[in-house]
């Protein structure tokens, strides 16, 4: 099913207020866009649940690993799972970013994927996994192999 | 939220399924847990709507990268989004797999995640991504940096 326009524009805000809040390196603007109870799985498989809670995992990184970050989506696709509850991908790539070791971390591309559903007036995330995308030659070649 | 327990026994039963299509290299056993027009997103971000091109997508891998492959499901997690639409982490381990260049690729791990419906009596997966976790060396020293 096929967002309707209202729902389309809800979820981009939702998407651009996250871009805008990661390239402020702004843990407290990061967390705006999700529910108060939301999960959020980075991409090392680390669940946290909860506002305080994802902007507590965000704070120091932003001063560590992603200082100079820079975040831009660049696809968003929405299909909607009930008329109030919608999946949505993010796809993204980032610039700038060091490792949890502190060696560059050049060139990320990524997908976020998300549960969000109708919290009254707002629409809002409540599930939210990230993961990092490998290099475009590995995906080719599985591509290939599954054409055989 | 939480589950109920037929609610969970569902779940558990389509997480069984799957493993056990798996590991008989079975891609059409593998997609009797998705609904008709699932989306599954694999490790590598490549995305097929529909059970027939997921079967598809799966088959010549169980010939080539996976044919010696082993799945064991490590943890099922489920949270209720309404009382008919849960969304579902399973993490798995692999043994066996081999990259798409033919590399050995040792000791996956990974992370399923879904969004699971009921369709009539029977409950389905909508939607699964799913994503390679990176080495715990890695995952270890970013939590370190979120504790800071």
């Amino acid at each position: 099913m096929a967002p309707d326009r209202s729902v389309e524009r809800a979820i981009e805000g939702l998407v651009r207020a996250l871009e805008a809040a990661w390239n402020r390196h702004d843990a407290h603007g990061l967390v705006e866009p999700f529910a108060q109870d939301a999960e959020f799985t980075n991409v090392f498989g680390m669940a946290v649940r909860g506002r305080a809670a994802i902007e507590a995992l965000h704070a120091p990184l932003f001063k560590t690993m992603f200082t100079d970050s820079h975040l831009t989506v660049t696809e968003t696709r929405v299909r909607m799972i009930r008329s109030d509850v919608a999946a949505v991908d993010v796809k993204w790539t980032m610039t700038g970013a060091r490792d949890p070791h502190g060696n560059p971390w050049p060139e990320r591309a990524g997908l976020l994927n998300w549960i969000v559903t109708r919290h009254g007036e707002r629409w809002l995330i409540d599930v939210s996994h990230n993961m990092d995308l490998p290099s475009p030659d590995l995906a080719k070649a599985q591509a290939e192999l599954s054409k055989r």
